[in-house]
């Protein structure tokens, strides 16, 4: 899997995130395997029991820490190939922690290393055992000063979210034009897996699909339920595309072939889901707190009496990582940066009865907002046998 | 997904740790999202930015905190759908850290909490907000507590085990049978995820394919390079089903239609490998060190002038994880319990030229070792074509 970003970039990226440690005051950053280490040197290395952690420091070349056993795929990495880090290899017996302290150590003099901005995503077990091997550093989290670089994605990063966009609503309108009555909720979900590989995702990652009073579990997990005609049927489904992430939700109407069209109720619920989501897209421009587009959405909810029934954000930053910042959510009163890329989805959950929701990815471009997915958003009523 | 492990079995589980925290004078276990959760109460929950954390104290009962918005799924869960744990949900809003800090108190008169133990995949980010949030406790791993538990398996994880070995069995099967010459890696990597899925996986998880000299390269990834005749074609691949994984390797000779068989050097290096496996597996039994399964293996390959050519440990242990302990790791002196299931797996790699390896399954049972995987050891040679 290969995003196809040039080892420019990954130059930039690496120069920014060493001046931050610099400016911040920080002893480098440490980095294990995750999206952090994908975006830094484009190195989507495998998450194992072994470590391999990215050392940067203020200054000096980047070291990247990696067991013998991984040294081709290291190797390979776009950053790696470019000669942008040194390589720091450790045998199945030695001490990988050690080795991380000795890279540090090597660098200060007076044999402190200052502050260590680990990935959000480092297992207890590694930050443990530096913690052990570095008693007198203090530890924070490396998405304070990697994370507002991450969010502003460039153009080469919305043209892959908008590739994985195109890819997912094919993939929904397939679904919601064929046969959908009598297929249990996982036999569907098979079907958009294949989909989604089908339309180039290196692999799907989710695959909601929730029939009738399933609809109303915000993160339902697919079940032998099969799916009737007169219920709504909801499909939240997403994964990887060279590297990038899709997320796309759409609840449509089953009627079945006698035309069990959807009751007052429903069309009003899912009008009022399509109201609040477009409130939410257009709210979207620089310099709006992003609560505030959790609270341009959640007002037509909370003013049609159903404050309760949406008992989520509003949406979530993507990109490399399916859910990463910014976050749509109050209480978070940081401002939107031109490049943020996110979903907006709201929801109305009525248990035991059943829910809607609507979810596009959209972007914060210098103007506004503009939205990647193009599934139609009024309710759908779909044959579906 | 779901393993069909009964209540009474997670109700042991959960016992047994409590016991363990208790006996080791410790304050609670912590454990996040991931395969002990899975193991405790049967909770494959999907590990996301949200806290979800099983809290297992000394003495009362375990408290799972999980976000509002995985309830559905959190209750659904057999641990917790048996009632062995209470349920303490919170908001978007709410901070999940002070739940656990405040669940852990109430606990404790005296305001102190003792020794956490952390599952070892906890995200750091949770680990950082946890030791803030809790300033005096003592933070370590939950494996030193929880992993020699998972590591006895049981007589129903076992056919588990087996059967998913058996999926993995007739997928490499059904790959050597087929067309290879003229097909890119990364095409037979998609035929390897189908059939795994076909044979009952609930998702492939590697699909390593390396032909010629790629197989020189233990983690080789998938490429489009083409298998041609005339070379070796390594398959490593496996995944969960039913929860537990597989993890096969076999190094096959591709002679295509003319017949390319084999040259001698390559036979003796397959040969050898062989004799390795072999000899690890014939070491199995109870009481006996780890490490000296991996020197069994080792001391062959060593005579024969390769000892360069291994190097990586000789396997590692599975289950709900694909890699979890015991290792077969030199420096590992446990020793081998009844019970333990984990690959062997040696390999010799001539960078440049080409490489082999052999892995199966095994189980130490109380008089021996049994070998889960049955596909045929000795080098064949298929045409491919």
């Amino acid at each position: 899997m290969s995003t196809g970003i040039s080892a420019a970039r990954y130059e930039e990226r690496l120069g920014r995130a060493r001046a931050a440690v610099g400016a911040g005051g920080h002893g480098a950053l440490l980095i294990g395997v995750g999206p952090e280490l994908e975006w830094l040197i484009g190195y989507a290395a495998v998450a194992l029991e072994r470590l391999t952690m990215l050392v940067i420091p203020a200054s000096g070349r980047p070291t990247l820490v990696v067991p013998r056993l991984e040294v081709g795929a290291a190797s390979a990495a776009p950053g790696t190939a470019a000669g942008l880090v040194e390589l720091a290899t450790w045998g199945e017996t030695d001490d990988p922690f050690a080795l991380v302290a000795g890279t540090l150590g090597a660098r200060s003099a007076a044999g402190t290393v200052g502050s260590l901005l680990v990935s959000d995503g480092l297992r207890a077990a590694f930050l443990l055992r530096l913690q052990a091997a570095l008693p007198t550093a203090r530890f924070a989290l490396a998405s304070a000063l990697v994370s507002p670089l991450r969010q502003v994605k460039d153009a080469e990063e919305v043209e892959l979210l908008r590739a994985a966009a195109g890819a997912a609503d094919r993939t929904v309108e397939a679904m919601i034009a064929g046969r959908l009555v009598g297929r249990t909720e996982a036999d569907l979900a098979r079907e958009v897996r294949d989909r989604l590989v089908g339309e180039g995702h290196d692999n799907a990652e989710f695959w909601i699909v929730a029939g009738g009073p399933n609809s109303a579990s915000p993160h339902h997990e697919v079940s032998d339920r099969v799916v009737r005609a007169g219920e709504p049927l909801l499909f939240d489904i997403g994964g990887r595309r060279a590297g990038y992430c899709s997320d796309i939700t759409r609840t449509v109407w089953v009627a079945g072939a006698v035309d069990q069209g959807p009751d007052d109720a429903f069309r009003r619920l899912h009008g009022l889901v399509e109201q609040a989501q477009a409130a939410g897209r257009a709210a979207i421009r620089p310099g709006v707190a992003l609560q505030d587009l959790d609270r341009a959405a959640r007002a037509i909810i909370d003013a049609a009496g159903h404050a309760e029934h949406f008992f989520h954000r509003l949406g979530h930053g993507i990109g490399l990582e399916v859910h990463e910042d910014p976050y749509l959510v109050e209480g978070n009163g940081a401002a939107l940066v031109a490049g943020n890329a996110f979903s907006v989805e709201p929801g109305i959950y009525l248990e035991g009865r059943y829910g809607a929701r609507i979810e596009d990815i959209a972007i914060c471009t210098p103007t506004g907002g503009e939205t990647l997915n193009g599934v139609e958003r009024t309710l759908l009523t779909v044959r579906g046998e």
